[in-house]
């Protein structure tokens, strides 16, 4: 039997870590409340909440989590129908995402039902893959072109060595070769079915890089040199595509652009130009759109996603254009957006369950769960759009007003 | 009593709205149980998880979540005791992180140790502030340098405005103010306290800006210009900074980067200036980092913060050099931190509790969750950094014994 | 008298360097000769033209050049008249541009032609800067930060000591001051009449440090850390500005934009958005424009500019739109403009008299230059933006016919 | 027999415009002083210096310049001899620098006699290319991937339809195809041989698009669409190079460093790292380097290169490092360096001359030539970082001395 007192006290003198609790606990949602409850008087603080998990902690203290004490919760709200008109997802889908900012939401939801009204988004994959592109440092610059031609000339052989470590990763170029000095970054290219795949990647990547290095001697200085680029926004990554590279697309009849979004074509394009392209512009910002991580931030923790590619993912450029005869032409692109259906997060009960609402729990499915997200981002995007605009609108009746 | 049934097969049909069903409930947690049911049934999916939160939907139905089906659940898992020598944060804490990413708590937990063993990581806060940047049009650029040169001549007037709506925010300049062709984009920056201030300082600015329009007929195309910027990577913000500005830095002994980081300081310096540096530089990288996004996105999910300000709040520059005794130096820069200890999703309570756990729930806290904050990215850093680093000492000596 | 061959021969042997020449000769110009021919025997080539210069080399040699070899030309144009409407430049300019891009200077006239028959180009200028940032090494970020606050609270004392050094130089903020890690970046930002001012400012600059070094300690690693930034294409100078700050604009009556320009509004106004919006943005191209660094460059070879400064003064946005009557509105914006009128090459003779066409050679008339700048640049722009236009008509025209 | 007098007067009336004068005269040096004469008077200023041109305007009116009134006179000097170790570029060199920038020959030179001292400096040419990226205008998301597939799959028939327009341009790739929405940028990769090459590929660029427009009705909105990118800074650029991508490199002995740069290799390093890399970091600049502008603008004008391409030319990030030893590794890398040794301003009397002192005018020279700027930007850079550190170590001397 755990002596629960006993393993507290060893704990606050060190004589066990923090990671060790496991060791003397007969399961592992024991070790969870000890460890809990160690917080709580180091902290001084009181825990009711964060206990109150059903997540399968055996098996995510083995794939997601080291030293857990429960699991956060946040609020869930569920947007829809979104009519989608993709090569994957088809039909019309209740999207469930997590937020606790107010009004997010709601004003997602304005955009469904005003793309649903308007006969659907229309949703296009460009590119799907994933990258890893590690340093090395060569003895000279002669040596890194060196290095350079030895990879492009012995791809196969790379390839196959990558592929050895993995079932679903195949690698589908290294390029570009990027040399600046005598450092080297080569940007290895796969597929990663319908995992995010950085993991497989990685181990794929270093296995090349060992046959690399056997062949020239190269000498890898880092398995990643930020030319990937994971985790941070990037130029390359928006020119060369990361994870999935997507576009959506609608046209919105002017009666809807008026009666539902209360504004005009004309008010949005403004918008678009004048905040997204330019004001985008003048900031140094990389982002060209509105606000393209509230969708992939709530999509992203409903699902089970990391987290931390909310920052790549929320990367991209909206276009708006008067149409002819005065309907919106309104289009969203997320050149890197690193997903998965299976793997990381995504068995996790709740977002299991979030996938599974939309019909993309598991193998694929990750095409149409990235169609989904083009769609919902468009929902978002156009929706606050029109909101600008409709208070530029308002303001203007206003002023006209006044004068 | 409500009748389930009646209100899904409304829902089904059209007849009630997704969001209308709280007027037909008794209470909100039915709602929330009936929205489920209904999503289950359209879905055809089985949802128990979701349903598992001790969230006080009452509450966060008013200010974070709407059409609310339950709450997803993140791993949470601590790590430390971090020591910390602030000006707000002072001694060892213990962080929660909440993540899905095996093996991510663990690596920042090496961090947290040698942090401690080497003495404490030291944190600063450069600044703190919040912004909003309208997009104005102009008639001409005669006319946009005239609203340009009224706005710097009537601070005073503009701050009474502004401030008028608002308690806890004060604005402290509007700079810089951007004009280009006819457009202008007066940046407001205002201290928000505790909170993370978005709302205030919205409200504040459109304040400010009904003076403006009616004293000087300026013309507000949209009350966000992109100049903010708000959850988009920006040059402007690394530059002027935006929320909280951080800085953390120390100098780990010699012996410690061996025997606890199994690498050198050289080592770890030649990463982070081929990867953090030259490999940001290359790709065109506006993070010169190698995960902050990890460590921010770990902590913001655990502490109710708004999942989208990753994207902001992961930018930065790493910086390593050797001290002449051998020494490492290590430290992080976050220009852009927007966080909170009160409103928002801080009062959700897992997430209240992980403040709590901090010491950091409520006001006069947001100063020591900031340097928190420093003090964890850090410790996530250089664990990576020193990993990768370690790795290229191990093939250094692995080719070396080749040789 | 002076024994040419011996000099040369003395200049093969290695006993005499190329600098020392004038050493050797009784004026600068046999040392020039004296330096070409020995240039003309070691290359094997034969030298004519180099030798076709009236620029006083007496005086080119203190201020200018060294080891002069001659004089390098390059064809002027005029192109002109365009009528400019600014606060400085009022009335029609004929403008000298130094190019060897064929067809440039056409078009360039083309956009004069048209703007002068609109009525005139309106100019301002939106701030005049020099800036130098050095950067400093602290002892820590707490040192680090005293630094920032000693700048902040005794900017009046570093301000004497800084404008101890020039007659026409102001320090008039230091600001913004970035730290990262333990470095601090303090950006010197001066007025320097017309002089360009980089000199001036690095000497005023330096004096400053001594005091700051002196009182604090701080440690200046190098009197430029690339916050300045000089030369190099920044968004730091997008926001802040640098040199001179410039926008221009015009409305282009419909009738105007149809037969002179061959195009329409609604052409001129897509080929902007796709190409200098959204094109630059997918690229991470830091110029929104067309071809500034066309006419930037061309005036400033032509006027005695350093040439290394086109890489700055090219940045910029251009904005269009259709007006409602159908007229287009077309303006461009050059944050980071830096020029003279006196000093540098303004003074050597063909720069002198290409300044003198335009009336703005000398003291009191760098802004005037700065709007003619303005105007030119449009002019191009303009020109450009409706070639590519109108050939997207012709093309549209063809299809059509061809359906 | 011409009537000048006429011609002025006809001139300021307006019956003859600017470009027409040379149907009134008998040779176009006649025309040239006409025009000059009509300037003067205008603008009531003396022209002497401009009219002193040995350029044959004949030919240059025909290929370089528009309304010629003569040229203007930039100073060269010369500095070397360089020692340089390349696969094209092999032994001293002397290098024709047009600026008038005072004391940049002298520090360029320091540079050289350094590198020379040392052995000489290491030249590569990573790849050479030239590019044209129009815009294109699909109708909807999906057309435009299917105009992206068709590009893909037909490419032999583009190439063909392309090459058709040029004996020395070869089409290498189409790639990237970037979509944004729907627009379509395809990025034509082409080999131009000793030409710079940009109307080349603009003309060969235009004869595929033609062929792509038949085939699959794509509109083409601008034959350039701001991804090519030219004379813009751009991100794409650095990573897939344009023009000639170069990389240099030397190892210059402790002793040299000492010596003749009066610094010390650590010195040098800290400089960069806290100048080129991190300096620029935080100001969001594109250039990671300290002065490339100005040798790639002195020598761009001295061989008759197209100054906006200094833009471009000037990219590009230096990298220092401390070899065990204690001996100084730098490099320079070169991403987009757009140059040629016929074609354009190059066969113009003084830049046929500079290229000739070099041996690098007219065909199969180009790629010598690149790699000479490779050596001289080493030189120039080399140098600066060197007086910078020595200043550093200057100060720190007396710092010392101080305390």
């Amino acid at each position: 039997m755990v002596n629960e007192r006993e393993i507290i006290d060893k704990l606050k003198a060190g004589e066990i870590k923090l990671r060790e609790i496991e060791k003397y606990t007969d399961n592992i949602d024991q070790a969870v409340a000890i460890r809990r409850k160690f917080i709580e008087e180091v902290s001084n603080s009181k825990i009711e909440h964060l206990s109150n998990y059903s997540i399968d902690m055996e098996s995510a203290s083995k794939k997601n989590i080291e030293q857990p004490i429960g699991a956060v919760q946040i609020p869930v709200g569920i947007a829809g129908p979104l009519k989608i008109n993709g090569d994957y997802a088809q039909g019309e889908f209740y999207i469930p995402l997590a937020t606790s900012e107010g009004a997010l939401i709601a004003s997602i939801n304005r955009g469904c039902s005003t793309i649903t009204g308007a006969g659907g988004v229309t949703t296009k994959i460009i590119s799907d893959k994933m990258t890893r592109a590690p340093v090395i440092k060569a003895k000279s610059v002669t040596d890194a072109l060196e290095i350079k031609a030895w990879i492009e000339n012995n791809f196969k052989e790379l390839k196959k060595a990558a592929e050895v470590t993995t079932r679903h990763g195949m690698l589908i170029k290294i390029d570009p070769i990027l040399v600046v000095g005598r450092y080297v970054y080569p940007r290895f290219v796969f597929t990663t079915g319908d995992s995010m795949g950085m993991n497989m990647v990685t181990i794929a990547t270093e296995a090349a890089l060992s046959l690399l290095s056997h062949k020239t001697g190269a000498h890898v200085i880092a398995s990643s040199g930020n030319v990937c680029v994971d985790k941070k926004p990037s130029s390359i990554n928006m020119v060369e595509g990361r994870g999935k590279s997507l576009v959506a697309e609608i046209i919105v009849p002017k009666e809807i652009v008026e009666k539902k979004l209360k504004s005009t074509s004309e008010a949005i394009v403004e918008v678009n130009t004048s905040k997204n392209l330019i004001g985008s512009a003048i900031s140094g910002s990389m982002g060209f759109n509105a606000q393209y991580a509230n969708m992939i931030g709530a999509i992203f923790l409903a699902t089970g996603q990391d987290e931390a590619h909310i920052v790549e993912g929320s990367l991209g450029i909206t276009t708006a254009s008067r149409e002819e005869n005065g309907d919106l032409y309104f289009s969203v692109t997320l050149p890197d957006v690193p997903i998965a259906t299976v793997g990381g997060g995504t068995s996790i009960g709740t977002a299991r369950e979030c996938l599974e609402i939309m019909g993309v729990y598991g193998n694929e499915k990750v095409h149409k769960f990235a169609e989904i997200i083009a769609g919902i981002v468009l929902a978002g995007e156009l929706s606050l759009m029109a909101a600008l605009a409709a208070g530029h609108l308002a303001r203007a009746h206003k002023e006209l007003g006044r004068g």
